[in-house]
């Protein structure tokens, strides 16, 4: 009975974790303080959850990126002494680290929360164990509920956390037959302006843009987020340009429309790592068939988004080079997740599974958040 | 006002149609006959239309597939003496030639049907002309009420009868990277059972399946319809080999489980006229890139159903052999009618422009029904 009491009020803290940035080096949190009351009386600033909640809300906070107060904090700030005896849901464990702000788990316990619902698990060395925190200092914690949606909220930071490299999703375009381009090389346009304009809003939604010197020497792209209309979003992502060889100075992918990094090095893993330090969490890889399949070979692709245009070309490069393969039972296999119709094209999303792509959790770091949080299990 | 108070009684035409035979030589066709009466008698057999049709149906009829009674026919036989100034709605404007049973036209005249609302246009030689025959009895006739779903029930025969050949539709099964088999060629299985179960229904809806001798030889398919649980399904397409080569005499193409047919040629358009010659009106391609190419060079292709599996190989044969393009801008395009997800697999339903396949109404066929019998248009 206590998960449907509490499913509103989880679903109410993803909705504000979804105010924050989409792009930043911090995960997206929300955090909704509920007091038991019997709903005479009205939290400042809350909003009551859906159908069926019970409680007040006394508090809400959201995480407004880097640098900013934690959805926890925020939440806390706005319900003052009324946090005594509430619960907390908040979509991401509460840190137990002095990052930028104060541990969120010693402020909770501070404020006098009688209990604690998270839906994600703190997989980070220094930010996590905020639960085993909270439990110790005699606060009832629960995890787990709506963990899929809160941890997609958070997969950038959450790959990133685990593997110390942005996460990387690789797009193409293709004709039917699965031509990336004709053989003389022109492939502007293979799909159409809705597809296109959708391109430029995924860049806006990574903190980078990756491509091989290979496609700014056959295309000479500029690579910034634009919208149908061509004008540039905010924010615009950091455009990369990965390989050795010399790039013409004029390349429009180094013009002023964007901020642009020039990577001069073959080498995949020592690339992701620089875009790491910079606080970049997502690639959007727009790339040949080379460079997409030295990143598949790397095991460093966590999601895919083909767009197949209704056209055939008989001939042309493929959207990635060889991998080895040589038999069908030696496929990779991805996970479909969503297919759109975008204009006259269609739009495939899918997820590499682990066996390709190490983005699962680690055995280790796993492991050290389960035991006494056991993961709260839908009623039959 | 009329084409409101007609619409309801053509969806009712088009239903009945539905009931007819996927495959046959002969088009799906239903017909609803409605006297003016005030809705206080009942037609036998009859059903009143869908909601703000006004006036009795008198008798409805469907055609059953080749030697047996048009639906017109079957409709009359059912109304008797209440024909008599009823309108008649007719899916496919009525023939006017002595075939397996007498002109349409004429029974309708004889009936003394005061009014034809009829959705396509019959566009052949010998059958068509009815309208201008019943106008010329002093019968009120308009065309063209819902003729695009009319047009897309009786397509494979339209083409039959435009072109002297059956309706092409080439299917194919690639990854997400445009490869049709492995390295080894090995293709089996590209797609999961719900895409193979899909597959089935579709050559059980199409007279023929067709393959080229390179297929059999790499993959010694049965080609025959079957279900996801493997059971052959009802009717059997007719399993069509095309090439030189000689063939095993073990192939399981030509097993008992189905009939088939060798064409020892490499004629293109002489093996679609046998193929009309033997009454098949729709084909079903499920061939390898060799094939697949001259076809389409051919212009004999009509429709594309494309399965993607998410999955990648990195090498492999393309779906479809050069076509001789060299640039972007030479791309075929076809139009996207379709996507579904199938199981874990995409589908994709593409037609292929004018352009491309010589489908379209001939000019001095299209051209011989207009004139006195504008279509009607929807009033705004
Ligand atoms: N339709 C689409 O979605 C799409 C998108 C992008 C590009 N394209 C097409 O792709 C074609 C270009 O293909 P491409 O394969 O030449 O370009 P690419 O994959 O973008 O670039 C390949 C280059 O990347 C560099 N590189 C960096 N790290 C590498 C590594 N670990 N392994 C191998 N290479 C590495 C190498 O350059 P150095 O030799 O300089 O080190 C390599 O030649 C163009 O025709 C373009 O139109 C199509
Ligand atoms: N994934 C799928 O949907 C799918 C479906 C079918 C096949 N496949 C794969 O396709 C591969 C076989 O490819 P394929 O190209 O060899 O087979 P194919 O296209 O089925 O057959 C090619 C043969 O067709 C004959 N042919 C007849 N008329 C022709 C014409 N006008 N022009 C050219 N050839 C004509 C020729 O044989 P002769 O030399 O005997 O005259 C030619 O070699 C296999 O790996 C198979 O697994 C995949």
């Amino acid at each position: 009975m206590r998960l449907t009491l509490d499913e509103p009020w989880m679903r109410r803290a993803l909705a504000l974790a979804e105010r924050g940035p989409a792009v930043d080096p911090n995960p997206r949190v929300g955090c909704v303080l509920v007091a038991p009351g019997d709903g005479g009386e009205h939290g400042e600033g809350g909003t009551p959850g859906e159908g069926g909640a019970v409680g007040v809300v006394v508090g809400e906070g959201w995480h407004e990126g880097a640098g900013t107060r934690h959805a926890e904090a925020m939440a806390l700030d706005a319900a003052g002494g009324r946090a005594r005896g509430a619960t907390a849901y908040v979509t991401l464990e509460p840190c137990s680290h002095t990052g930028r702000t104060g541990p969120c788990a010693d402020r909770l316990i501070a404020a006098g929360v009688a209990r604690v619902v998270h839906a994600s698990a703190d997989p980070g060395v220094a930010s996590g164990g905020g639960a085993d925190r909270l439990r110790g200092a005699g606060v009832d914690v629960e995890q787990g509920l709506l963990v899929d949606q809160a941890d997609e909220l958070v997969r950038d930071w959450r790959v990133a956390t685990l593997l110390g490299r942005p996460r990387v999703t690789w797009k193409y375009a293709a004709t039917l037959d699965g031509r990336l381009a004709a053989t003389d090389g022109t492939s502007q346009w293979i799909t159409g302006p809705a597809a296109r304009a959708d391109v430029g809003r995924e860049r806006s939604r990574h903190g980078a843009v990756l491509t091989g010197t290979g496609t700014v020497l056959a295309d000479d792209p500029h690579f910034t987020a634009r919208d149908g209309e061509g004008t540039l979003l905010t924010p615009q992502p950091l455009r990369v340009v990965l390989g050795e060889r010399p790039l013409p100075s004029h390349a429009r992918v180094t013009d002023e429309a964007a901020a642009s990094l020039r990577l001069t090095t073959r080498d995949i893993n020592a690339a992701l790592t620089e875009l790491h330090a910079r606080e970049v969490r997502s690639v959007w890889l727009e790339c040949g068939p080379t460079l997409a399949a030295a990143f598949w070979r790397a095991g460093c692709v966590d999601d895919v988004v083909a767009y197949v245009a209704p056209a055939l070309l008989g001939a042309g490069p493929s959207p990635i080079a060889d991998l080895g393969i040589t038999t069908i039972t030696g496929a990779h296999r991805l996970a479909l997740r969503a297919v759109h119709q975008v204009g006259d094209d269609v739009r495939l999303d899918l997820r590499v599974p682990p066996a390709h792509a190490p983005t699962a959790l680690p055995q280790h770091l796993g492991q050290r958040r389960r035991g006494p949080t056991d993961p709260i299990k839908e009623a039959p």
